[in-house]
């Protein structure tokens, strides 16, 4: 847990002794690096998030003094070069897609263009910053595609993997479809709708699910979701009727199942609550679901009017990290790129011009930044100077945005079980510079 | 990022809910929580990890006046809890196997006993805190006890998932058998060695390998280890040792090969540095490393010195989760379970047993807290009435301790490719208990 913005710390060793050299040979041109994901069988589509809490981080890093204090133990820095850090603020300009956005493999998804010491030094904590964001925001659109405008609440706050991780994910989860969060500290600090009623310790502690739900009901009569599956869940759910009728209350606003056969349950919860006139009340379910999970129960007629999401979203369980990399793309107005096996970085400050048919994505095109294109141009300059240009949108804009992103996706790409092959082309420009590169690095 | 001590709101709202509910009804009585893991045929044993900073974290955890003024305005609580968050501190115990004890599922690594509303306020935030150090300390363990006392090294930070678990992998894999990690915040924060030099990025800023390492080893003379695979990876290796030697410096302290065939490079490379008189340099290597990678480099006579480990390690990617839970085990001295399809919770206030044989272990018992039995007791108390019992040990102490906990494993549960089941036995006390609970609740 950070008490200070120790952002600019959160950096492998590397990238100082690098840096370290960059600044004692004045090799500090202008350099270009772009962030990019290299291509996966396990997604047709990305959701790029993460960008703004980047941007803030980028604004505000800095080294405080007990960092240049250990730094200076390590014994390999220089007090020049420690008071240049200390001083130091990024200066550089920044270019990204925006937030919320489809995105594919090898496009340039944000771009550094700084001295090349400024642009070396935030490499880690970049991509530390997008990639969870981007893996989450991609899983829960797979939730928001194939849950049919059905609630869908992120319960992953206990499985995430760390603190931040748990607010990466209720951010990320809400941007690209969730309708809220079980954590309260998302809560607070990004207005997200937050959900929850009760846990089997509940009923436990009471012993007795009557009075264990007539207990709750009391306290929160407009307002509660019963948890009905502690002993005997059609059972759990017969209770729970009786408890709001004894009650003299008008209004049961649902109930949870957390276990057994969620078609079948579900299916009898409602003709229970229908036929005691609750037809309001909605069925919540929860325990290991995914969006196959979620796909599978409403092909199969569940009557769920909303899911509870936990573990397998919050660590991105089939995809638990991306192969995503921070490359030097051109360096003092050259174009740099590297070739190892399979794989080949792109030089050049790029463009990605998108063209759509009949509404979809149709394809897109990676071009020079300087190139121009038909279709729209997705890259944008979010920090001039070291300056934030423009504004960064309210997340319920943020959260707009990226439902009206996915539905320009083309039906296939929504296709949970196939892997369907979407890249952006290159520009001839491109690939003649990177045959260039070719010849003269591996000749 | 967290600019203060936020840890009380990292929670799910229902544990609030809860709360407040218990509150209102005055239902708060003594009650233990108990958190173990359920049993996965992933992993023959775990790394007990997290403990420490949970500990910290309940110490300290309290609800700032704009916490307060957020849950006022979700208009689900009444002012007297409000007011009694406003004051919450928590008062109860804790009791927990040692951070670095080897332990199996089911076992009960934390238990808490407490008034029943402060014990539900911390469960989700308890088993966030635990679950990614347990898993991490774990894969590192796993890492340690094939790599044959080579370097290891924590390169993930980068895509670990969000900026505390790159804290949290960097100290778990440390404690577990690590040598160090490139990240250095944790080497402020915990005192961990820090590791790095350079990237392919460096290589190409320079655009020509020769003056790269030249430049470099001019500033770091005896500390150098040259990434020599940027291009040709075999002339990479001449052309450190003739950078070294041109330079009139009388040591090169080592290589890093990043790609490639690492079982053949890596002899390549011994042959060249010891032809060159460099027998002490080292070779290490990185890129998509993990334990069974590292096995099988060393199975096929790499001729390989360190490791550095990233990705798979920082989200322990075959398995990024633990099935870890926390279950109301005893409630006003009264024992309590629950029972659903193959899952049982574990009533009682417990004590484990362990028993060696030939310096391994033989058999874990799981007993009631009181029970007296052969074998050493792992549980201890930690915190007693809200205060901290004893003192929480150096990292190097807990290092050497997880160390010889390794050192206690019986070969067949290091195997890395089979799963031997070893689970802790239960006295027939808690059996008996747990059958006539079973017989209570499910009739």
């Amino acid at each position: 847990m950070f008490n200070r913005k120790k952002i600019s710390m959160l950096t492998d060793l590397y990238e100082l002794t690098m840096a370290y050299v960059y600044f004692k040979t004045n090799e500090n041109g202008r350099a270009v690096f772009n962030f990019y994901i290299r291509p996966t069988e396990k997604r047709n589509f990305f959701i790029f998030a993460g960008l703004y809490e980047l941007i803030k981080n980028i604004l505000e890093m800095k080294f405080y003094d007990e960092d240049i204090e250990y730094l200076k133990s390590l014994n390999k820095f220089s007090d020049d070069f420690l008071d240049y850090l200390k001083k130091f603020r990024f200066s550089g300009n920044l270019f990204a897609v925006d937030e919320g956005s489809i995105v594919f493999p090898n496009e340039p998804l944000v771009q550094i263009e700084a001295p090349l010491v400024e642009a070396q030094i935030i490499e880690t904590f970049l991509i530390n910053s997008l990639q969870l964001p981007i893996l989450i925001a991609t899983k829960s659109a797979r939730c928001y595609t194939v849950a049919n405008n059905k609630i869908l609440v992120d319960f992953s706050l206990r499985r995430t993997q760390g603190f931040d991780a748990g607010l990466k994910v209720a951010y990320s989860s809400y941007i690209a479809g969730f309708n809220g969060t079980s954590n309260i500290l998302a809560g607070e600090l990004y207005k997200i709708p937050v959900f929850g009623t009760m846990a089997h310790s509940f009923i436990l502690a009471y012993g007795d699910e009557e009075k264990a739900f007539k207990e709750f009901a009391k306290l929160y009569p407009n307002d509660t979701v019963f948890l009905v599956d502690t002993f005997n869940t059609v059972e759990g759910i017969k209770r729970a009727v009786k408890v709001i009728k004894e009650l003299g209350l008008n209004k049961l606003k649902g109930i949870r199942i957390d276990s057994g056969d969620l078609v079948e349950l579900s299916k009898i919860g409602r003709e229970i609550l229908d036929m005691e006139g609750f037809k309001d009340s909605i069925i919540f379910v929860s325990g290991g679901l995914n969006e196959y999970k979620i796909e599978k129960l409403l092909r199969e007629g569940a009557k769920i009017d909303g899911f509870g999401v936990g573990t397998e979203l919050g660590v991105s369980a089939d995809l638990p990290y991306l192969d995503c990399v921070y490359k030097l793309a051109e360096y003092r107005g050259k174009p740099i790129a590297k070739f190892s096996k399979n794989k080949t970085t792109f030089p050049y400050k790029k463009q990605i011009y998108r063209v759509y048919r009949d509404g979809y994505i149709h394809q897109d095109t990676v071009s020079h930044f300087d190139e121009k294109l038909e279709g729209e141009p997705l890259v944008k300059q979010f920090i001039k100077d070291g300056k934030l240009v423009g504004d960064i949108p309210s997340i319920s804009k943020i959260r707009d945005f990226t439902l009206s992103q996915i539905e320009t996706l083309p039906p296939n790409l929504k296709d949970l079980n196939n892997y369907h092959k979407f890249l952006p082309t290159f520009t001839p420009k491109i690939i003649k510079t990177i045959e260039e590169l070719k010849k003269k690095y591996l000749s």
